[in-house]
């Protein structure tokens, strides 16, 4: 990927002068943040507000695959993924911290690429990166993220909170990210076999953009209170639809009844599991990487949100003894399993 | 080290269920800790006061080396490294969120290991986990630790506030964990080429100690407050005193004079040093690890630490022009050099 441009060998810069070098150019844009890189600890200025933490570990060959995920993509999704952990509570990301490990074989270039994709991924959402810490590995890339923020302590969404009777919803589409892997992971076979052969992704934009440059659903945050709408319950879609729905019922004590039929896919997300023999509700239900937020609301709340082309419901919460059941769009009841990604498989 | 044990193997629990089995002893001692893990975000409540923030990563072959670093250990030290950054700022850790990446071969039995010890570390020192993230990697053993605390703003001491005149003072001693780190690596050798000869580590308790399970200094941070002490500035040690008093030096555009026969060496320190035909001071400027506090006083506090046997004073910070130097015991005057650890060389 880097073969035509200049490399520069970290080993000379050191520890020190690489990480002068990459936050160099990191501005500040919160109040709350005090104070930022360069000392042993961020300081933050979380007055009157509770303050939100996560932390993500994304890992080479688990998480990722270099063979075809560009670095400022890869940046990109690694401040996402860790974003939407913030968003699915409520609340107001407000910064990070980044700590890389990497080969010392790595060029400079190529760190610096994946910082730039950090750098814009916090420019986009206004958070600061505060702090970190930067390492050689043995081998393979490591990120490490750790999201902050904060939320007025009324206003923070538990995944656990879900009442019966309340309207599950969704934002956006669901199936997109798992399919988009599918593709890439194709056409890397394909390349592999015949390295002439360039890779197909011709009118599949969107899909391998869900799974190589997700967006945090910020949008569905501030939307939902501009329209004063309080989920009683959230949490964002990360291993499938199926596998967080179950989190929010076991959580909650209470069972759901949810409808195949409502389930949103885009129409290419549709085509490309057919093209795939996969069934598309399966790939809603057991894909992951979305980063759409699953959240309840009561049923008074529906008008508010009924028309909103961004949200989907997709059923209802019931009481705990009536089960985790998928009605079928032959009407059949289903009960819903959790069949997430696992990294130890 | 597992060989006596029943394994269990991890991909049978997959991931949550493991995350349950880990966490399911976590307790919660910090009021601040609102909601720990178990959901998108752990949830925090510094009211009044300024929120600090820092994250180390520790990678398998880089940071330790699990042929003679048992887990347990490991995980105390990871926990201790992190809150030592806490400490450094003058502040109180309240929370950590701990992040594990390794082979899905790895037993049960040392991932749970490796926790003990976290829980251990953190129980000690009035500390919640609150979160992280559990993975599995393609190889080797990856922890990414972020610790939070608190702190009343006008007691934070940064690293850049340094003012002539000042007394520069070190907790403990030094050299001792990187003499304990060459003693591991010369025994590890020799067991490498005759595995019936044992390790003889004997007599050596206290530097193999300093390298295997450090203790931050949260008593010097209390001592202080007792003593009605602020530093003018503060940072860890980790790189080497050397490398830590030139960060406060530059960050304060101020010089120093370091005294070589104040630095406060332990007898097996020096001893060790010998048997190695290494020089003690160069073992204390630059070996790093031994995780004390460095800090400066105004020479008005002087009379509250002077008779204090934990804290020894080494120099005084001088003006940007006059350089910063190291006074040998002939009193030879040398630039400070930082040769701290660099993990990419």
């Amino acid at each position: 990927m880097f073969e035509n441009k200049d490399k520069t060998e970290i080993d000379k810069l050191g520890e020190f002068g690489l990480i002068n070098y990459l936050t160099k150019n990191i501005e500040i844009n919160n109040l709350s943040t005090l104070k930022g890189v360069g000392d042993d600890a961020a300081v933050l200025n979380f007055e009157g507000k509770k303050t939100l933490i996560s932390t993500d570990l994304l890992l080479d060959g688990i998480h990722f695959d270099l063979a075809y995920t560009p670095l400022k993509h890869l940046g990109y999704k690694a401040i996402q993924v860790n974003l939407s952990d913030i968003y699915a509570m409520n609340g107001t990301a407000t910064q990070v911290t980044v700590s890389l490990g990497f080969s010392s074989k790595f060029p400079l270039e190529a760190v610096e690429e994946l910082y730039e994709g950090m750098m814009l991924a916090c420019k986009k959402y206004n958070v600061d990166i505060v702090g970190g810490d930067t390492t050689s590995s043995r081998q393979g890339l490591v990120i490490s993220v750790t999201s902050i923020g904060y939320a007025d302590e009324q206003e923070i969404c538990y995944r656990n909170t879900a009442n019966e009777g309340d309207l599950i919803c969704v934002s956006g589409d669901l199936g997109g990210a798992y399919l988009g892997l599918q593709l890439l992971e194709r056409e890397k076979q394909i390349f592999l076999e015949n390295p002439k052969i360039q890779p197909d992704l011709e009118g599949k934009d969107y899909i391998v953009e869900r799974q190589l440059k997700p967006e945090a659903r910020r949008d569905i945050v501030l939307l939902l209170k501009d329209l004063k709408v309080k989920p009683t319950a959230m949490i964002d879609i990360s291993d499938g639809l199926s596998s967080e729905v179950i989190h929010i019922c076991v959580g909650s004590e209470k069972g759901c009844n949810l409808y195949e039929d409502k389930i949103p896919l885009d129409p290419m997300t549709y085509e490309t599991a057919r093209e795939f023999n996969l069934d598309p509700t399966v790939c809603a239900l057991s894909g992951g990487e979305d980063y759409e937020l699953l959240f309840t609301v009561a049923q008074s709340d529906y008008p508010k949100i009924q028309n909103n082309p961004d949200i989907t419901v997709i059923g209802h919460i019931t009481d705990k003894a009536s089960g985790m059941n998928l009605i079928s769009k032959s009407g059949a009841v289903h009960p819903l399993k959790a069949q997430g990604w696992n990294s130890f498989k």
